[in-house]
C-alpha cells in the first residue's frame, strides 16, 4: 500500500495524459479544500450531539453535493483520460471511494481521496518527508477512523466505545498494534473501520522501519565501503588514463622530430 | 517462510529434473482447481449448519477422494523425481499436508499446498507483485484460519468464537498482532491454528516492511549517488579509453609513414 | 522520530553558529547532570509515598529551581543563535518542554531533553553504538513513563495501576506492542503519556529491525558480490593501466635508440 | 541482540587468544550436551508434579553438579584467556548466567548459553541459515520461558497460566507481541520472565522483517541494476584495455622492424 501510494500518484503515470494532467493540476487545491470540509461537516455531525433534526438535514445536504463535486471531478478526469480503461484500473480506489459512501457510514472513506489527491502534489525529495507525510496520512486517517467508529458505535447495545476520547484512544492502541482490549467495536461496520486501521498500522510501521533501514544501510553498511573503494580505484584510474595520454603525445611528438630528422637528412 | 516460498518453489530447483517438472507444469492448474474446490466444500460443511448427516457425509466423500487425488499426485511426483530424498526433503511439506488431513480439522492446512502450487507459477519480477502475492496468500490463509477455527470452536463449552463473523474478527486482530482479546481461541486445535495465523501475521509485517525499506534504500540512500558516480567515472574512462586506442592508431600510421618513407629512400 | 533525533542533532547543523556551539559545548554535562537530577527527585517524589507535605513542597521548589535553569539556558542558546528562527524552529522541541511543565504530571517530558542533550554528544559511528543508544533512550523513557502513569493512574477511581511494579509491566507490555490488557491507563492525562510511549515502541521495533535489515543486506546481499566484482575488475583493470605504461615507457625508448642510430649515422 | 549475537560470537574475535579459542573448540560439544541435559532435567522437574521429595532433591542435585561444570569451564576459560578485562566484558553474559542461577528460578537463563555456545560453531552463510538460527533460538527460548512462567507462576493466587499448555500459548501469544491477555503472569517473577521474552519477540521480528528487507533489496533495487552496469562497463573496458595492449605489441613490432631495416641498410 505505503509504496504504491507514494511511487505511482494515481493516473500521473502516463506522459501522453497532459490534458487530464493540466485538469489535475488546476483542481488539486480545490478538491483538497472540498475534502477538508467534508471531514469537518462529517466531525460536526458526529460530534454534536445536540443538532436538531432539521441542522442535521442541512449538514447532510450540503455533504451529499461536495460528494456530488466529486462524483463530477471523477467524470471529467475520465472523460479527458485518453486511455479510459487504464485510467479506471489505476484509479480504481476512487471509484470505489465515490461509491461507497452510498453507504452511509463508509463515507468517511471519502477523507482517504484527500491524502491520494495531496499526494499527487507531494515529490517527496528526502526520507524525513515521506516518514513526516505518512505519519500525517496515519493522523488523518485515524481521526477519521476514530469518528466514524464512534458513529457506528455509540448507538449499539453492549458497547465500549461511547465518547471521541474512547474512539481516539482505541485507534491509538489500534493502529500501534498494541491492542489492550479494554475498548474495541462492536458492531459489524465498527469492525470493518477497525481492520482498515489496523492495515494502516502495519503500514505504518514498515515506513518508519523501512525508513530506519535504509538510513542504517546507508551509514554503516560495509557495501558504503566497498563501493567508495570501487569509486576512489576507478578515479585513480581516471588519473593514471591522463598520465598515458599525455605519454603517447610525447611519443608521437619523438616520431614527429625523427621524420623531420629524416626529412631534413633527404632533403640534404 | 516469506524467503523461501517465493525463492525457491518446492522441488523446480534441480535442472535435471525434467520429467517432474514437465508433470508439474501439467498438473499445475488442475491441482489448484480440486484445492479450491476443497476450500469450497470445506467452507460449506463449516458455514452451513443446516446440513443433513446425509449431505455432511456426501461432502466428506467427496473431499477424501480429493485428498486421495492429491496422494496420487504426490506418488507420481515421487516416482518422477530422480534424486527421491532430496525430493521427500524439499517437498516435506507436501508430505506433511498429505498426513496431517487424517487428523480432521487440520486438513485445512490443504490449503496451504494451494498456495505453494500457485507459487511455482508466479515469477514475481517487480517489489508490488510479491507484497500483492504475500498479501493474497495472507487473505486466504485467513479465511483457511477463520473457518477451521470456527469448527473447532463452535462447539467447546466456554468458545468465545462461535459465529463466522466472530472468526473473521479473530483472524484479523491476530494476523495483525493486535490481539484485543475479545475473541480468543480456548481449545487445543484451536491454538494450534492460532499459532499458524500468527507466525503468519510476523511474515505479513516482514514482507510489507520489507518492501517499503527496500524502496526506501533504493530511492534515497547515499549509497544510490556513490555507485552512480562509480558507473560516471568508468563511462568517462570508458571515453578516454577509446581517445587513447585513437592516437595509438595515429602513432601507427606515422610509423607506417617513416617507414614507407625509409624505403622510398633506400629505393632510390 | 528515530531518524531525526540521531541524523540532526538540534541546532548542531549551521556551520555559522560557532558561539551557540561553544555554549552548548560547555553546559553539555551540567545540563545532563541537572537534567538526572530532575529525575531523581521526580521519582522521588512519585515513589514515596510516605512524604510529608512540607518535603513535598521543597522538592517542588527545587524542580522549579531545575526548570528555571533549563529556561535560562534555553533563553541564552536563543540569544547566542544568529538565525533566530531557525533555532526556534530547530529547537521546538527545547521549547515545548520548557513550556509543558507548566502542566504538572507533562513535567516530565523534561527528561526527553536529557536524550536530546545527550544526543548533542554521541557520535554514532557503528551500527550498535545506535542500537545501544536508542535502547537506552527508551530504557530512560519507559521509566519516565512508569513513573508519570504511577502518578495521575493511582488516585483514579477503577485505576489498575497502583504501584511501581504495575506501571513498569504496564510500561513493558505498551512498548513492546504486545498489550495483554491486564493493565492499562484509565484517566486522560494517563492515555496521553501511553500514547507517547506507544510511538516510542513502533521507533525502538524499527531501529532494531532497520539495524538488523542493514546487517542482512550487508552479508548476505547479492549486491556485495556485485560491487566486489566490479572493484575487483576495476583493481585488475588498475594493474593493466601499470604494464601498459611500462610497455610504452618501452616504446619510447626504444624509439630514442632509435633515434640516437639515426643521429650516430648522421654523424658518420 | 540479534546483532551481536551472530555478528561477534564472544571471546571469538581476538586473534591472539590460541589457547582459549583451542579449549572452546573441544568443549563445545561437551558444553551443548551439558546444557541440553540441564533443560532436560528442569523440564523434568517443572511437569512431572508426581514427583517424590526425594527425587526432586537427586534431580536438583545433578543440576547443581551441572552448574558447577559451567562454573569450572568459565574459570578456565578465564584462566586461558591472555586479556582477562576483556574477556570478562566480552563474556559478560556468561557471567551473568552463572550467577543468575543462584536464585532459582533464573537458572533457566542457564539454556541461553547453549545458544551462545552452539553460536560459536555456526557460521551462516546465507540468510535462511540465520533466520533458521534466530527461529531456532526463539523456539528454545520460548520453551524455556514456558517452563520457567509455568513453575513461578501455578502455584501463584489468582494465577492464569496453571498447565504447559497455558504456558506453551501464553508464549506464543507473547513472542508474536499478540497479546490478547487472556492467560498472562501475576507474579514477578513471571513477569520478569514475560519482559525477556517480549525482547525475543521483537527480535525475531526484526530478524524476519530484516531478512526479507535484505532480499527485496538484492532482488527489485534499482542500485542492482546501476551496480550491474557499473561492472559491466568495467568488464567492457577490461576488454578494451588487452586491445590497447594488443595494439602497442604491434606498434613495438613494427618499431624494431624499423631498427633492423635500418641496421641492415647500415651493414649494407
Amino acid at each position: 500500500m505505503g509504496t504504491n501510494q507514494v511511487n505511482a500518484p494515481a493516473g500521473a503515470g502516463d506522459e501522453a495524459e497532459v490534458r487530464l494532467r493540466w485538469w489535475e493540476r488546476r483542481t488539486e487545491w480545490p478538491m483538497v479544500g472540498l475534502s477538508v470540509l467534508f471531514l469537518g461537516l462529517y466531525a460536526w455531525m458526529v460530534l454534536d450531539t445536540g443538532l436538531t433534526p432539521v441542522s442535521r438535514q442541512r449538514i447532510d445536504a450540503v455533504m451529499w453535493a461536495l460528494w456530488a463535486a466529486f462524483a463530477v471531478d471523477y467524470l471529467v478526469r475520465l472523460g479527458l483520460a485518453r486511455r479510459r480503461l487504464r485510467f479506471v484500473v489505476h484509479n480504481a480506489f476512487d471509484l470505489l471511494v465515490l461509491l461507497l459512501p452510498l453507504l452511509r457510514q463508509l463515507r468517511v472513506l471519502r477523507l482517504v481521496v484527500v491524502l491520494l489527491t495531496l499526494n499527487r502534489r507531494v515529490q517527496a525529495r528526502v526520507r524525513g518527508q515521506v516518514v513526516l507525510y505518512v505519519s500525517g496520512a496515519v493522523v488523518l486517517l485515524g481521526l477519521s477512523a476514530a469518528l466514524a467508529v464512534l458513529e457506528v458505535e455509540r448507538t449499539a447495545p453492549d458497547a465500549k466505545i461511547t465518547g471521541f476520547g474512547d474512539a481516539l484512544w482505541w485507534t491509538m492502541t489500534t493502529v500501534t498494534t498494541v491492542g489492550y482490549g479494554d475498548y474495541y467495536p462492536v458492531t459489524g461496520q465498527g469492525k470493518l473501520i477497525a481492520a482498515g486501521l489496523m492495515i494502516a498500522g502495519i503500514a505504518l510501521l514498515g515506513v518508519v522501519t523501512g525508513s530506519i533501514a535504509s538510513w542504517f544501510v546507508d551509514r554503516f553498511g560495509g557495501l558504503e565501503q566497498s563501493v567508495s573503494a570501487s569509486a576512489d580505484a576507478t578515479r585513480r584510474l581516471d588519473a593514471e588514463s591522463d598520465q598515458l595520454r599525455a605519454e603517447i603525445v610525447v611519443l608521437r611528438e619523438e616520431i614527429t622530430a625523427l621524420r623531420t630528422e629524416l626529412s631534413s637528412r633527404e632533403g640534404s
